[in-house]
């Protein structure tokens, strides 16, 4: 005979989708007693015939017998659709929940609804948790990486739980940490996701210039991926490029690449991360220029006008032979290596600017190590990263520790004569660009802004500022002797 | 003895600052019986004092006198500060107004804002019109560009008011015309803006090759833009640039430009454009670029941090001599113009992308004819850009009108040239660099994007398209046999 408690389980999933299914067997997988529901119960029935057996699995028909089946504090974690159908999953929790339990959204849930959610929850007594989940269904089953907001209340109780199933870093720490309070974790969820989209996009760059400028296959252009994820580009991404590349359509036995259209679908997280880039004043220009890459690749009106116009264009093939093509491929390798560099750290910076206008304190060399297994952008140097910020030394910028200082320096001017070679080419290179941009701008000891300022000055009497006294000045341009006026101290 | 109507004013303006004050001489000037009314009474009674005399001006102590004092449809041009400030002006002239009367909002207001008051206003039967008013306070004392949305039946109203005080194109053609429904008008002004930080930003990236690169001096670039000005990039903002550039400062004698702080400023709209162009898949690379660099430029703690790292960098002097700087210069001219291009053809996307999503029919010629004078990106080669609308040639891209697709094949060499260039000596030219990047895209046949699908459906199971078959399909990535299966038709 048990007692009542321990009939009970000790976290639940909303939504046996995909995700929710892998999750939910991942929980039971690890000694959780797992409740589950679902909207339509048949779902749930085929879950509980096909891994009812995988550990203990307690099925509810309604939401009531759901928050019923759940020890207290009852723990309940929603993989439902982000927009209403999480909201209407979390009032119909709140309805049988009492103070003190704990609601976690682990959908892609927009961090300022995150914010809202938490606050309308927080009135009811109740703990919202908006979470970040990485790593696809495969993650969701195997180990995702998770990145948690909200109270430091609801963490004593989720850390456990999460700890158990979460992807296990090299060090064997679990991928998982609470990140800070109520939207913090959605936001570096979305942030990884615009890294992801300018990783992606420089990858898809480097193969670009291998494909149309070294006429290499995209077999052989596999094999340079897996040799350069024995360097510091070792990450998930670069490893799935060559099983991509090297994988042979079943059909037509050509390159699979080949057979696949060339539209690049998105789902939100990356256009986000810009908007709200925008919205803090930080630039994120690789991440902007992937979103808008993925864009343009799918805008088929003006891609095929484009094709009918024939535009004049200069040949894309470098026509290198064996050495000198093996240099270059050396060079693409290292331009990507620097422009990576430079995504992480707008992406970092976003994060930081966010901390510091939503009041959460990110630990972000914890960011940096939750990301190391399990999510998409694993890879080996986010030990870098972390102990990059471990130190201090990336505190204003990740370019600025000494580590990736050094990787910069060293990657500069294959970076140029990529990026110069692939301009003369006509092969379309925005992250590779914008990010050496970025890179030059911040170095630059004077910008053109000043002229900006002084045209600004001029059509809109924006005042500008001098750089030999304080204050803010206007010129009287329209007048014959363009006197120039103190407007404020 | 005159009668009631008489005495009574034809259209009325809220709120007395710059440009409020500006627009009401305006009118006032072009024989419109104008109401006044701001906040605080003491602004009116100065603005009263300096300018009664210019015209028929009727000054009201409270918002019901002021309505009090309009002939029937009541016409009330707000301009105040956008946001709240806007809502309370609105609510208070609405006490008062009739059925058919009519609220003009001529601040920078963002457009959804603009459709939820419309419609608001719609259902207590007022005419709401947002209006996007372009050229600064010197405009709209002497002719601004107008962008009025709304309905067709305030236009009837609004038309010989505001055709009265509108710049005038070289043709005499006022430069106004009725946008569309709602938030139309406010929408084409927000993308004017847009444009307006590209075009700043490429001018400025040409200075910076003048300056950095050819080591000339202010005074001579200044001379460069002035003859610039006499060809295809004659436009207001080339013309100012050479203004600013050769203006002394009096306190120094040093050119003003750089006894400016070179940290660009800024109010939202190019950022709205960049946000909202995100949202409607739209690449508008160049005015993002543009956005970020002013974004960049402002980022202290950042900069200061660079200049003390000390970066290894190339030298920015390109070391050339009288005739080659001279044939450099021309490269840079025609880079400029085919960058500026681009960022035309990307805004009048948005506006062709938001017309079909919001449901207003935009006249894209008309659009670029009102562009012609009056506001800050007035142009020549705006003719060019109408007649190619007009035409029909520019209904998927502007790039593919003849007279701009010869331009651009024109300048291709020297862009690409000017790029590879800057990027080998470290002058950051973003807003050029992601014009070639976006127009070597858009030609490109095939596109990298095949790829980032591939790595999408192996990680996420987001599926692909094939180009030999229709329907959705799906690699099992993780399966010994890596088998393709078809997801959907």
């Amino acid at each position: 005979m048990t007692t009542e408690t321990e009939r009970k389980a000790n976290v639940g999933v909303v939504g046996l989708a995909a995700m929710g299914a892998s999750l939910a067997r991942n929980l039971a997988h690890h000694g959780n007693r797992v409740a589950v529901y679902n909207r339509t119960y048949q779902r749930t029935e085929t879950f509980m015939k096909e891994h009812g057996d995988e550990g203990v699995l307690i099925p509810s028909q309604t939401v009531k017998e759901f928050v019923e089946s759940l020890s207290v504090p009852r723990t309940a974690i929603i993989m439902v659709k982000a927009g209403a159908p999480t909201d209407q999953v979390i009032n119909e929790l709140a309805e049988y929940m009492e103070q003190g339990d704990i609601i976690v959204d682990g959908g892609n849930a927009y961090f300022e609804d995150t914010i809202r959610r938490e606050k309308a929850m927080a009135e009811r007594g109740i703990h919202f948790v908006g979470m970040g989940v990485s790593g696809g269904e495969e993650g969701a089953l195997n180990g995702p990486s998770m990145m948690p907001g909200g109270s430091d209340w609801s963490w004593e109780t989720l850390k456990p739980i999460l700890e158990s199933i979460a992807a296990k870093a090299p060090d064997g720490t679990p991928c998982v940490a609470h990140i800070g309070p109520n939207g913090a974790g959605h936001f570096v969820k979305m942030v990884h996701n615009g890294i992801e989209y300018a990783d992606m996009q420089l990858i898809a760059e480097s193969y670009d210039l291998m494909r149309r400028g070294l006429g290499m296959d995209p077999q052989q252009i596999g094999d340079v991926f897996a040799a350069w994820n024995k360097t510091e580009l070792d990450s998930y991404l670069v490893e799935i490029t060559a099983e991509v590349l090297r994988k042979r359509d079943e059909k037509t036995g050509k390159p699979i690449v080949d057979m696949i259209v060339d539209h690049a679908g998105m789902k939100g997280t990356g256009t986000w991360t810009v908007q709200t880039a925008l919205s803090l004043a930080v630039p994120v220009t690789g991440i902007a220029e992937a979103v808008f890459a993925r864009g343009l690749s799918d805008q088929t009106a003006l891609r095929e006008q484009a094709q009918k116009e024939n535009f004049k264009a200069p040949e894309a093939a470098l026509h290198m032979d064996g050495a000198e093509a093996e240099t270059f491929i050396e060079l693409i390798r290292e331009a990507l290596y620097a422009s990576k560099i430079v995504a992480y750290a707008q992406g970092f910076n976003e994060i930081a600017q966010a901390g510091q206008k939503y009041g959460w304190d990110i630990d972000m060399a914890q960011v940096a190590r939750i990301w190391r297994a399990g999510c998409i952008i694993r890879a080996k140097f986010l030990n870098r990263i972390s102990d990059a910020f471990e130190s201090g030394s990336a505190d204003i910028s990740l370019l600025f520790a000494p580590y990736f200082k050094e990787a910069l320096e060293n990657c500069e001017e294959a970076w140029r004569k990529v990026i110069a070679t692939a301009t003369m080419h006509g092969i379309p290179t925005p992250v590779f660009s914008s990010s050496l941009a970025y890179f030059d701008g911040l170095r630059s000891k004077r910008l053109p802004a000043a002229l900006i300022q002084g045209q600004r000055d001029l059509f809109g009497a924006h005042t500008y500022q001098r750089v030999d006294e304080p204050g803010a000045f206007h010129t009287l341009w329209a007048e014959p002797d363009q006197k120039e006026i103190k407007i404020s101290d």
